[in-house]
């Protein structure tokens, strides 16, 4: 993986910018052109020039409309009668199962047991007939094969192959046309499919163009790939739409002579980056949709200066886990904390501690008393807290005023 | 209040479209002329064609810019050097600072106490001084008009001010450009500003346009004054941007001459509405600004077939208070409910519930065992459980399992 390869190079790969700029014509206003904007406040954060393309604006909330529509657009007559089948953790069902439906060709969609709900509820009211079987991507790939080619149904694989790279690389186009400025491309990878077209088309219009690739790092699959590596894979991420263990045969091919770089990012880092975007983009994205974030913050001297383009990928996550990443992310930043204090068990000690938290500003959220697990004598108990601060700073303030009361209190 | 007033009327009001038109020019690319959307799923949801315009995608996440700069590039060059003096719970706040700044003009904010720390933090960020000070808006304001007139600062009244009421307005101007055929628009009503300037743009481009303002019915001030009620004010809504407790005398003069409807929304109408626009348009807007979707929701059968805009006026909302909206809604949803089950205190006894759940496809969220306060015996004990299922049908069925196995639970 280089920078500068030659343009020659491209010529040989299985996808061209022309297949990219026909699946362009194909897709039409069939898919949302979603906006590109600049995030002034994000780009001072992390010291480049960012924009943002927001695919998690499609109607599906997710890019994976674009290559599904130009797959199921290739279809003959006989195969649209007998319907597709696919296999999907949610986002690339949810686009086959909207466009297939909008096309008239009935389709089956195979879901491995612990896709988020939000995914199989879409994917059902999209009209899509949901099997949702197989403790794995690959059980549930095998199923979906094996029931597929019994009732005749094509099968849309959701990255491996040719007319869904093609379409998922018109991102490249719409970014670099609203931005022709862009000097670098930063994209989560999964299977590979997003970042395959988009380098495609973004190395062939720009052959200078910097083409980053991000991955969970609990999911290295890519980079273990393209880098002849061995890191481990285990583990729940949150970005789930891109824990893809067996990266596609095409796109590991491609990425090998067209994508820069692989980043890894962790779990807080993409979490992070998903409050992120809620508190000052005011846009709600997945796991996967804010990875590219995540790497740019994580490794900001790569990025210095340029003019950076991060696709959000998608914006399919299930609610309870937007609220439990920001109550996280409010905790990391030290506004919300849970502190123990060893007080007397007789009446007003908490009315002293809450009344002294009240003084300083703090927000009492939480209460507890724990008698029983403590070394303190019977007579003594441990006050349990949850608080909030306007910041670390004035968590540490809090803490000193406890202290200086006599309230000594222990950050657990 | 009544539609189809002779546009004769709008001759006599304080702010004319002209001015509306000249701060369109005078705000110019200094504030973002947000898209205007259709949202398909609510369209389907609220049985009405609606367009959205994202007010919470402005720099500072709220429409109050632009009456602010409208002001601002009002000043002469001494009242620009002596600086100005605003009042504000958090968003106008933001407006003064943010536009003062880049203008070069000094920006003090009074902001009362109990302010969200999100819009303190922002206004400070933004290079204003901010005094955090009173306990109502009136305390504050009475503050700020002392402070202002001992320093020779120039107040910017947050609604009460001709310039102030043309610069919203031209929200109006850039939705009926965008969206000629919208013949409703649903606007919240705080002081009054916005829906002042927005239905005179309206009124006077297109005559028959129904515009409706809509108010948490904790702060039903403007429907008390328009209707001559005695509604009272009180409490704690989510959509503190819009709880004024005293309108503005010019918004008043034209609300009651330009203003089709005055709706109520309540706290739980108003939290589903921002918990929708997060899970299925993926954007985060605060109480005031999902008032609008709220209204349409509440009594669709005032927008049946209508052609609606809606402006999502701002999106400074605490990020605890996302969390908890969202957690709420689920509860309402019965997607997370509690449990509460007597089983024998032995072991054996959680793991039956336990596995019970899992075959029932429910996920274990919280689990407490209560002794002390029950009616039951000694050996018994009440288990309580924080359960989440796919939706309402999917408790029933669970519960019903439960039930057929011996173990009746209690929602509480």
């Amino acid at each position: 993986m280089t920078s500068h390869r030659p343009a020659s190079d491209l010529e040989k790969l299985p996808v061209k910018l022309a297949d990219i700029t026909a699946a362009a014509k194909v897709i039409g206003s069939s898919v949302t052109a979603t906006v590109c904007n600049e995030s002034r406040t994000l780009s001072e954060i992390c010291g480049c020039n960012l924009w943002l393309k927001f695919e998690n604006l499609q109607f599906t909330a997710t890019f994976k409309e674009r290559g599904a529509l130009n797959r199921l657009s290739a279809l003959s007559a006989e195969e649209r009668r007998q319907g597709v089948i696919a296999m999907s953790a949610g986002n690339h069902a949810q686009g086959v199962a909207y466009h297939a439906k909008r096309l008239g060709v009935p389709a089956t969609i195979v879901m491995p047991v612990g896709t988020p709900m939000v995914k199989v509820e879409n994917t059902r009211r999209h009209g899509a007939v949901v099997v949702v079987t197989g403790a794995t991507l690959e059980e549930a790939g095998a199923y979906a094969a094996e029931l597929g080619e019994t009732h005749g149904m094509t099968m849309i694989h959701p990255y491996d192959d040719p007319l869904i790279i093609a379409g998922q690389g018109t991102i490249a186009l719409e970014m670099l046309k609203a931005v022709p400025a862009l000097d670098t491309l930063v994209v989560p990878i999964g299977g590979g499919g997003l970042i395959s077209g988009m380098a495609i088309a973004a190395r062939t219009l720009k052959p200078d163009i910097r083409v980053v690739g991000v991955e969970a790092e609990l999911y290295p699959s890519m980079y273990n790939a393209i880098k002849h590596t061995q890191l481990p894979m285990r583990g729940d991420t949150l970005a789930e739409g891109i824990a893809v263990k067996w990266p596609g045969k095409l796109t590991t091919e491609i990425i090998r002579h067209v994508v820069d770089e692989i980043l890894l990012v962790s779990e807080p880092e993409i979490e992070r980056a998903v409050a992120e975007l809620i508190n000052i983009e005011k846009t709600v994205v997945e796991g996967a949709g804010a990875a590219g974030l995540a790497a740019v913050q994580s490794r900001p001297e790569l990025f210095a200066g340029r003019n950076v383009g991060l696709v959000l990928s998608g914006g399919n996550i299930d609610t309870r886990l937007i609220a439990s990443v920001l109550t996280r992310e409010l905790a990391r930043e030290g506004r919300l904390k849970q502190l123990s204090l060893d007080i007397v068990d007789r009446p007003g000690q908490l009315a002293a501690v809450a009344s002294l938290l009240a003084e300083a500003g703090a927000n009492i959220i939480e209460v507890s008393h724990q008698r029983t697990f403590s070394d303190l004598p019977a007579k003594a108990t441990v006050l349990q807290l949850v608080i909030e601060t306007r910041d670390r700073a004035h968590l540490e303030e809090v803490l000193a005023r406890l202290s200086a009361a006599g309230l000594a209190a222990r950050c657990d």
